[in-house]
């Protein structure tokens, strides 16, 4: 599968043919690629799956939960994702570099035993974050185009397929580390002049193929047609071919949205500001 | 959509012509049929996301974690299902009667708003309840099928893929309440004999349609081909005729042996028991 992808920034720094003398780098640059592409899966089947419930706006509210035991000022939703990552930290989900979590000033350290991950990022560029910003663009500008008006009371289930959103979201878009190093890896010398000068913009422009961004963007469109339509057993109704738009229940246009004004951009980011560190 | 949809448990209690003078009770059988077609869609993402992670078997070995903090004993994986019940039940999950936690004794009332749900099952059957038997079934007889062997070291992202497969089969299963409520609502002459006698063989066979279970088995292994499938923006590769086997992320023939075997079953299970307490 990985040969037939062009990830977004493969075209010109990652060449098939510079990595062949180096097992491990073949093996990382295809798994940058597969893991781009299948989290394109999770987050629409993570949509999908927010959009089967209303809005929910008491969920969001900081003013519904009252001052009750302490959680005053903050929303169901809120109360939810920090007390769950307070049990996946200490339970261990935060040892994996992948993962970061919304809220650190809660989190104690894990209880169990240290797994060995691979540590494949520049230490000092590691700890890029935009966790608000991915917070801020779900619930500002994302949820409202996915949740249709209304309320069905169904406030922790809503608040848990957020929180499902959220993680892949987060994990897509901090991946750009790894993607930036992988880049970087490969042709320090692209790279290290606009490094030292920290000229962001030449960075973005070195990080930038329009023709590739609007590929994947099309592509977790189909996806959200794919994933989103109502399969039944009679195949004449299902094909991916949609000479008419099918019944979706994440609106594709939406997703590819999500793609090309927040991911791709969000991602970028965080690889120039892994750049920016990467010689430090 | 739901006009098309044959559910299991239709094909006899639940005629077109029975309901029309009661516009509520079309809504419900609707809703009923809308719904348990919806969560296929939800139970084939579920297993979907499980299977991105290998079994992790640390997860669910309850010495792994030791006796740490009064966790000894519990997996990180029971921990985690015990940990978010907690959380989800004072935020008020549980008020939904759709909705039932697999670990009662530890939690608490909810300290939200009551929320006003249509309270539509009998209160005397209403609290038939099967999650030991899918907890089991879950980690005994699906997930070996579903992950494959290995570990990553992300137990809580695995263990969080768990709850979601455990909360939407819950969901399922336990929406035979809901579906044996509205059977006997609409022909309570055909099952009050059985009813009085205690005859759970003569309700099984009430509520047995071979065909229409057929059917719901092969909709959910096409569920599983069109959901699982790599999509690429090659139209060509893409389609639900399946001439050859697609790359699947999930076995389809597991998703319908999921379905056939245990999900149908222990439905049938949910509405025996709760048909023999509708008359109490």
């Amino acid at each position: 599968m990985a040969s037939q992808i062009l990830h977004k920034n493969s075209s010109r720094a990652l060449p098939e043919s510079s990595c062949c003398d180096d097992p491990l780098k073949t093996l990382s640059l295809e798994l940058v690629r597969d893991t781009l592409v299948r989290i394109e899966d999770s987050i629409v089947f993570a949509l999908i799956e927010r959009a089967r419930f209303p809005l929910n706006s008491n969920a969001y509210d900081a003013s519904y939960l009252g001052n009750h035991r302490g959680h005053g000022g903050r929303s169901i939703s809120e109360v939810f994702v920090r007390e769950t990552e307070v049990i996946e930290a200490k339970l261990g989900r935060y040892q994996n570099p992948e993962e970061i979590p919304f809220f650190t000033d809660d989190l104690a350290s894990p209880f169990v035993p240290a797994f060995n991950y691979p540590q494949v990022l520049y230490p000092a560029a590691a700890s890029v974050n935009v966790s608000k910003d991915i917070w801020d663009m779900y619930f500002k500008n994302l949820l409202p185009l996915i949740a249709s008006e209304g309320d069905d009371g169904d406030y922790v289930s809503a608040a848990a397929a957020d929180l499902v959103c959220l993680q892949v979201l987060s994990r897509r878009i901090h991946y750009g580390r790894q993607v930036a190093e992988v880049k970087f890896s490969d042709a320090p010398q692209d790279y290290s002049p606009a490094i030292r000068a920290k000229d962001r913009n030449t960075l973005m422009k070195l990080l930038t193929f329009e023709s590739v961004e609007e590929m994947v963007k099309r592509r977790v469109e189909k996806k959200a047609k794919v994933f989103g339509q109502d399969v039944t057993l009679n195949d004449k109704n299902n094909s991916t071919d949609f000479d008419g738009e099918p019944n979706c229940k994440v609106d594709p246009s939406v997703v590819g949205q999500l793609y090309s004004e927040w991911v791709i951009p969000l991602t970028k980011v965080v690889e120039v500001e892994y750049l920016l560190r990467r010689l430090d």
